[in-house]
């Protein structure tokens, strides 16, 4: 059976579990995932159509010969002419939908997608498909370990390069240029790099830009790159000569808020004590109202993906989940810190991915 | 007044005469273009809600910050912990529009995002945000036609640079990576890059992978750029030595077609007109059923957007509309031609914004 067989095979015993009598997912990730492609994606409403027995594709015409190279599932394809209103008509009755009592949407697409299947389907009770293919997504096998891997081998070589770069007088885009080509060099695709020197750092999702980097600077340095299907995410830090004063104190704190992490993450807990782990860590340094965001999430198809490891998450971590445990602290008007991780879940514990340590990088003044 | 303030102006007459009392947007093109930027676009929900007095941020509370720098628009934030909830309450009774009747949604930001407003509001009546913010951005200004006119120039650029390196041996992606160095030399962010030789051709949107360039081949390039906030998108075709056979009898056809619609886009002129004028003409020739999509799109913020150049669509064309008019035939297991020119619409008719001519590149062998 191959790969995508087998995850068909497995949505429908998560179907089953879950009452679900219709799954409807639009050419994004859980498509790429399930089938191991989708067609192009615009604003021409396409989407998958699973129940029990069978599946259908509400498809663009234009779209149908090229992804027919890729699926023999039927397709109910529409021009621009006559818009999608018929055909999706078509796919619900082809695949015995029309009566659908309970549909699994598609969390991540565009809102008229969704809704042109919740507008033909007004009985239907509606769930997301992070409780359907999202649920499975989470657990990684060891194809997909050994991609998730190579992509992090290659983010440490991306960081490295950057952290032999960084100067006094270079601005945060400029690092970001050299981290990109680093990627490219490795046959990967820059998802995100984010350089924040400085009071920029204390921006969690600072937007790269113009800022010199000055003597005595601490950087942020969060970076991703996609190679094949998976990507990579990784965050380190960097000093510029002695760094900001106090920043040795909130590192040590950052450090063992992620080591605290560590060691709570194991098979059988929920994802919340693994946040309580970094956060408790961190409030007790007295650091708490810094720490702005949820210390991690999942990483396959997509950056961002189950299981976040949030204060209130009940999700109970299993083997071969992949996350990430990335806590931080932002000091406004003086610096950031945050020290990324990406984990498998094994059944002793989590392996981490990268080979890099996790103390600051000094670049010479 | 800024851009912001005029075309948040320009939104509330829209809303006013459509009879919207709100207007709830996700951090995606609409926003870009009513703020001139987007907070970080993640999970994570994050809406700007107008209505006729004032507008709303929800926020998620690790984008704060960074976002403030842009703005000064009310924020009802919330942290991972907390959820959207409680913010979005906040948001729709800060904003005074927990009992709007009619509410217009952004019909491209994720369903979540969309599904948690329609939730919060059961008795709203909905429409999608093309009848609001979509239809004002329709039309270009000036400033819009400079930045569009610099980013088609350097498309022109590339769209050179990949004709003068076509030859036997060369693979679509080779071609494809001159096209994107080409566009990074000027700055511009690739954001496709279709080469579609022989047979690939004939998929509108064919995946551009490893097969080699042969002599006799027909090749379709059509390529865009980000530069700034907007991007470019042009169509040319390449033949390396004689072509296939029958070339130039279909070339002759698009071509007539493509000066067919140019002739038929006068304001006040409905898009349904315009790709009659197109389809004719190929129908005319006896190639109707290998013309598969619309006759063209609108581009701007987004490189698909508002007027859809349809055989259906009633949209009556204006002056300092911007779109495509890109007939094609896709003849199976042959070739493809397509020719794509972006126009601005003026008071007499279209302004092409290429320079290039619409004459197959001929590559010797």
């Amino acid at each position: 059976m191959n790969a995508s067989a087998s995850r068909m095979e497995k949505l429908r015993a998560q179907m089953a579990m879950t009452g679900t009598d219709l799954v409807a997912i639009g050419p994004g990730a859980h498509m790429q995932w399930l089938l191991g492609f989708h067609p192009h994606a615009d604003e021409r409403p396409c989407l998958l159509l699973i129940v029990a027995e069978r599946e259908g594709f509400l498809m663009p015409a234009l779209n149908a010969d090229a992804s027919r190279q890729f699926t023999d599932i039927a397709f109910h394809s529409w021009s621009d002419d006559e818009g999608p209103g018929a055909a999706l008509s078509a796919a619900l009755a082809g695949t015995g939908s029309e009566n659908a009592e309970k549909v699994s949407i598609d969390e991540t697409m565009r809102a008229d997608f969704a809704l042109l299947v919740l507008d033909a389907l007004p009985n239907a009770s509606r769930s997301y498909t992070t409780e359907t293919i999202g649920a499975l997504r989470m657990q990684k096998d060891e194809t997909e370990y050994s991609e998730l891997k190579q992509n992090a081998m290659i983010a440490d070589l991306a960081m490295e390069t950057a952290f032999a770069a960084i100067k006094p007088g270079l601005t945060e885009l400029q690092i970001a240029a050299i981290i990109r080509e680093r990627f490219a060099d490795h046959g990967a695709k820059p998802l995100f790099t984010i350089v924040g020197a400085a009071a920029n750092g204390a921006f969690p999702h600072h937007q790269t830009g113009d800022s010199k980097i000055k003597d005595g600077d601490a950087i942020v340095i969060d970076i991703g790159a996609r190679n094949g299907t998976y990507s990579s995410d990784i965050t380190r830090m960097a000093l510029v000569g002695a760094g900001p004063e106090g920043y040795a104190e909130v590192h040590a704190i950052v450090e063992a808020a992620v080591q605290a992490a560590l060691a709570a993450a194991r098979p059988g807990v929920q994802a919340m004590e693994v946040d309580a782990a970094a956060r408790s860590t961190i409030a007790a340094a007295g650091y708490g109202e810094y720490f702005l965001h949820r210390t991690g999430h999942g990483l396959g198809v997509e950056g961002h993906e189950p299981p976040y490891i949030t204060a209130t998450s009940e999700t109970v971590l299993e083997t071969g989940m992949v996350f990430s445990i990335e806590p931080g602290i932002y000091l406004p008007d003086r610096f950031g810190i945050r020290l990324e991780e990406i984990v498998i879940l094994r059944d002793d514990g989590p392996e981490i991915l990268s080979r890099l340590p996790r103390t600051a990088h000094i670049a010479k003044v």
